[in-house]
């Protein structure tokens, strides 16, 4: 190894342990072991511009192993992203650019969040495929106008995760050759050594996935590390990994050792680690040639991306049009006519089957809007017909996705494609099956991206399927997770609203189908905007309020008619978004769903076929006259309409139930 | 094919496909495809008597691609379960012995529910840990108490899921060799051909795992389809699969179609079907030797357990508290002195440390207590000190199992070990990543297994580790599942009485700990078991009630001495788990938290470190005097104290605020 490079991994190395050790937390190990890797990717291979992290044609790095955020940030910093000693000295600090694990809203330079593992890599597939569907859109004979790589570093921990083997499985069988993972195989996980609980042949494993293997005996061999990048970048018919053999916590006292994994050195150890590298005592030491790293690097980016945009130039020239398309759809601006030509609605429809037409209708619209299902396209009704399948490379690369039956790796997957930008990307399974997916809507929710989730199949009218197919607590629960928008609409029309909505919002969101056909409901543009509205007001003195989602809308609105002129009185509210009637002014809350007052005498009743718990807060506790209407236990199997009815989900009875106390 | 095997294997054909034809829905693919491979399997291999479907050392059966249930009640049927022709034509009926999907609770002799795909596969890993652990406990020379395997069906779905991948690598690195597969490999899935999206080498990678792989390419060669289950069976060193190469809707018009996977075959192609098979047009027809299939299973299944009875007699003389400890256990009764010697606790500590210091009290008394954690156990602190490990056979098997990185594998595992009988399994990793496991945990909740759930670092004071680590919407995301008993104890000793709690109580519990140090409340025997009891009663006339769960619930009291004089008329409620609060009497509750009356000017404040969503239940909805404090955003990196202060879980502030208003 010459000994600038030596130098310059060293500065990495310490950087990182010195953050963690000023922190008093944090994980050493990682940034130990795997520094010279990472310098060779970053240094020799990898093509970005430090003065522009969005730059869209720089080749993506995933650090998937989050917690070894402190070698990600002595990267950042080292290749000149602009972060600051102080900002590395403010590592896991309240409101520093250098939190514990990566966040892609925070650091700039950091394209993905991670720490929950398996998502990275999975987020990388992701990318990849935006990476070939863009290239296949744009790319021109002269114009790479998208020609970059995937990079991500992955470890022991990733590999475990189930996420990761979805990911690898459809990585493989998509033959997606943009992938080159650096996998840091150190043999010891927190428990100790992997022995104890993966013992897998990984690069069998990934070769039976049809993945290429390289492999790397000397972490420390940057001559080796640098002739298998380049290698695995040479093989665009297959995704890469790179295997390097490396020392969790190299040179301090703690390598190979899960000690060296999660927490600092210590004083001594950290000492005896710099004695190992014959490194300066003094923390956040930095050799003088820090100057001239940082500025080669930007100099090196600027280069890069001044003749991509040269290019680029020529290329509006001869494709003004496919630029102007290419630069708009980054920048995620709706084309004028994107809800042109919508579907009408004449009679009931299942509102996946009204879902369905209108993905097609915006999918003639919108060039980028592409996704598919776990392996359940048919019933989700997520086919963009004619759209191709996004199987190959180039111009026969189309926008259907199958998933296969991998609702989790979907999931990050359309989280890495968001990420990626310029795309809209949709998945869609069962809705029972969403808790499949969950870590993967939460990770959407905190990274912002515009990921769009199509559940259907969304209550128990599923029907015979029975209780592992019919949700219950799945709406409520998804209520939960913070800056997810989750609309279940009423009918056909409340769909095509909420798509609208949906393309239109930041942020991800959650889009939850009835399997049965709905009724229409009469108003072809409702308000569905406020998340909640007055869907049949009260034709005589206010006396109840009922308030329903999806399916049971139709149900509150027969309800009040059941009830005769005794129905007169009752407002039927249609409730298919918390997430915005929580934004809106308590004002037109009220004047939705007046507030609770003592003894006003009113009825409120509530209509979900789900847990009940939550609903208290519109409608306050369950008591004389307010009723929370739900299931508060699992499915049944048999005909929808008899599981409804047995669960109570029955115009008849629920209006008897009001009037005999009346 | 001899004329015998042949008609007993069209008659489960045709019971499977005439079932579904007379249910008007289902799947008919599966057992057309499988079922020879099946008859085989439970005709020749297997080891179980009908008449007593709990014997606990008969082989298990898993269904994994659960849909392909009509399959499972037509052997069940044709091996004398004690289904009758009435309850298939019942076949996803409403209240059916035949429900869509296979349901343990209901059909005696289905051995794990399944439906979501995965899940099967991995419960059967889970069984055959059981079956080692126990048998390394019980089996003695010449005295092979536990002695069988477990055998399952899997699918293209399953396999493709990442909670398979995941259970396939640890059974691998387990050498788990009771494990025989019969994979089902019909080469479609729902969307098409599996090379849309799986085409990867399913043999490769399990052998990359570490499992023996054997392959029948006849699905109809039933000699080759015995000598291949026989030369599993007789690989004690590795798990096997063994591949068979079917035909999904095997001769029916549908045949090598997804079309022929899930809806009946319609009359023409049920007709066709029937003339393919030259089988009676008849529905749900019997040949004449259906009687003596149903009794010669019957007699041999006697005959098994008879001489496993007798064997066991002469087992409880050599070795009576042997014997006896075996059958107490699987009774599932605790021994008496199950709570001896449980720690006492002086000082403040963490309730995870708490919580091991049980664990390991617990595990001295209840030898059939084992767990792991998903390669967190130093920070779950779960380990059972020289408990040893679950990873050889025989004599050296321990207690602890190292899950790795795979935490929906995990939860799908003890669920397995739990439905197997006998022991008492547990499950940990950090909270915020109970998301990974959360369709386990639905499934434990819907088979009411006795499935043990630690999950620590529960809130936004993990701190350092950031949003990605620190649980927000997880704890009320629980308390929604129906049937899982959430417990979230604030001290040492609510801790103590969360676990004596979980272990008398039938079905899951979830046991949510505090990563940081926690005061201990002044009770030792804290009334936990109603979920909700007053920690801190009012000294004046009641002017407020304060409502928290763990770490929050010294906060309460610390709000309530910071308003001095003020908070005299305050109540501290402590509220670990709201399942319990829930079923006690409405009197009780009332007397604990008043019931809600606006206007009756009542402070009402609830403090949870989470959403706050749900709270409205026992405080009523947000308002002048009704506090629920929580968060409703992520969380931030930064030192735990300071990231709770930030969010406004400070007692001085609250105190502060409340005082401004009263």
């Amino acid at each position: 190894m010459e000994d600038k490079d030596n130098l310059a991994i060293n500065t990495i190395r310490f950087l990182a342990v010195d953050m963690v050790e000023k922190a008093g937390s944090g994980h050493p190990g990682l940034p130990l072991g795997a520094a010279a890797p990472a310098y060779v990717l970053w240094r020799r291979i990898m093509k970005f511009n430090p003065a522009d992290p969005g730059w869209s044609n720089r080749d993506r790095f995933i650090l998937s192993p989050g917690h070894g955020s402190a070698l990600l940030y002595a990267l950042l910093y080292t290749h000149g992203y602009g972060l600051t000693l102080d900002d590395l000295k403010a590592f896991r600090q309240l409101d520093s650019l250098t939190p514990g694990h990566p966040e892609t809203e925070i650091t700039p330079g950091v394209d993905a969040s991670t720490g929950p593992l398996g998502h990275g890599l999975a987020m990388g597939v992701g990318m990849a495929l935006a990476q070939r569907f863009q290239a296949s859109r744009f790319n021109r004979p002269g114009f790479p106008v998208v020609d970059h790589y995937i990079y991500a570093l992955v470890s022991d921990g990733d590999l475990m995760e189930g996420v990761a083997a979805e990911a690898v499985s459809l990585a493989g069988t998509l033959k997606l050759g943009r992938i080159v993972y650096l996998y840091d195989s150190n043999d010891i996980s927190i428990e100790g050594s992997t022995d104890l609980s993966f013992d897998e042949d990984v690069a069998g494993h990934f070769i039976a996935c049809g993945w290429q293997v390289l492999k790397v005996e000397d972490s420390e061999d940057l001559a080796a590390l640098e002739a298998a990048l380049r290698q695995a970048r040479a093989n665009l018919g297959q995704p890469s990994l790179v295997i390097v053999k490396t020392h969790i916590g190299r040179g301090s006292p703690k390598q190979d050792s899960p000690a060296a994994h999660g927490e600092p050195l210590g004083s001594q150890a950290w000492a005896a680690t710099r004695v190992y590298y014959n490194w300066p005592g003094q923390p956040f030491y930095l050799p003088p040639e820090i100057t001239q790293w940082i500025s080669s690097s930007r100099d090196q980016g600027q280069a890069a991306q001044k003749a991509w945009q040269d290019m680029f130039g020529r290329y509006a020239d001869s494709y003004p049009e496919l630029a102007r398309q290419y630069k708009d759809e980054l920048k995620g601006a709706l084309p004028g006519d994107a809800f042109a030509n919508m579907p009408e609605f004449s009679q009931p429809v299942a509102t996946r089957s009204a879902s369905g037409r209108i993905i097609n209708a915006l999918a003639a619209n919108l060039p980028n809007l592409v996704g598919g299902s776990a392996d359940l396209a048919p019933s989700n009704k997520t086919v963009i017909e004619n759209g191709g399948d996004m199987n190959q490379e180039g111009p026969g690369c189309g926008r259907n996705i199958h998933f296969g039956v991998r609702e989790h790796a979907m999931g990050a997957i359309i989280n890495g494609m968001a990420l990626y930008g310029g795309l809209l990307p949709y998945a869609a399974t069962f809705f029972s099956f969403s808790d499949f997916l969950r870590p993967a809507l939460r990770m959407a929710a905190l990274m912002k991206t515009k990921s769009i989730f199509v559940f259907t199949h969304d209550s128990l009218a599923v029907g015979e399927d029975g209780p592992t197919h019919q949700p219950v607590e799945q709406l409520m629960s998804l209520r939960l997770i913070p800056g997810l928008t989750v609309l279940r609409p009423a009918d056909a029309w409340e769909t095509l609203a909420a798509w609208q909505l949906i393309l239109r919002r930041p942020g991800p969101c959650v889009l939850v189908l009835s399997r049965q056909d709905l009724p229409l409901l009469p108003e072809k543009h409702p308000a569905l905007e406020y998340g909640g509205y007055v869907l049949s007001p009260e034709e005589a003195p206010l006396t109840g309020i009922i308030a329903a989602s999806g399916s049971e809308a139709h149900l509150a609105l027969a309800v009040k008619e059941k009830m005769g002129d005794k129905g007169r009185g009752f407002r039927v509210a249609s409730m298919p978004c918390w997430e915005l009637f929580a934004a809106q002014t308590e004002e037109y809350r009220n004047l939705t769903i007046p507030p609770w007052r003592a003894g006003d005498g009113l009825w409120r009743v509530s209509i979900e076929a789900g847990v009940s718990l939550g609903w208290e807060r519109w409608l306050g506790p369950a008591g004389e006259r307010t009723l929370l209407l739900g299931t508060d236990r699992f499915g049944l199997s048999g005909p929808g309409g008899q599981v409804m009815y047995r669960f109570g989900f029955n115009a008849e009875k629920i209006a008897r139930r009001i009037l005999a106390d009346m």
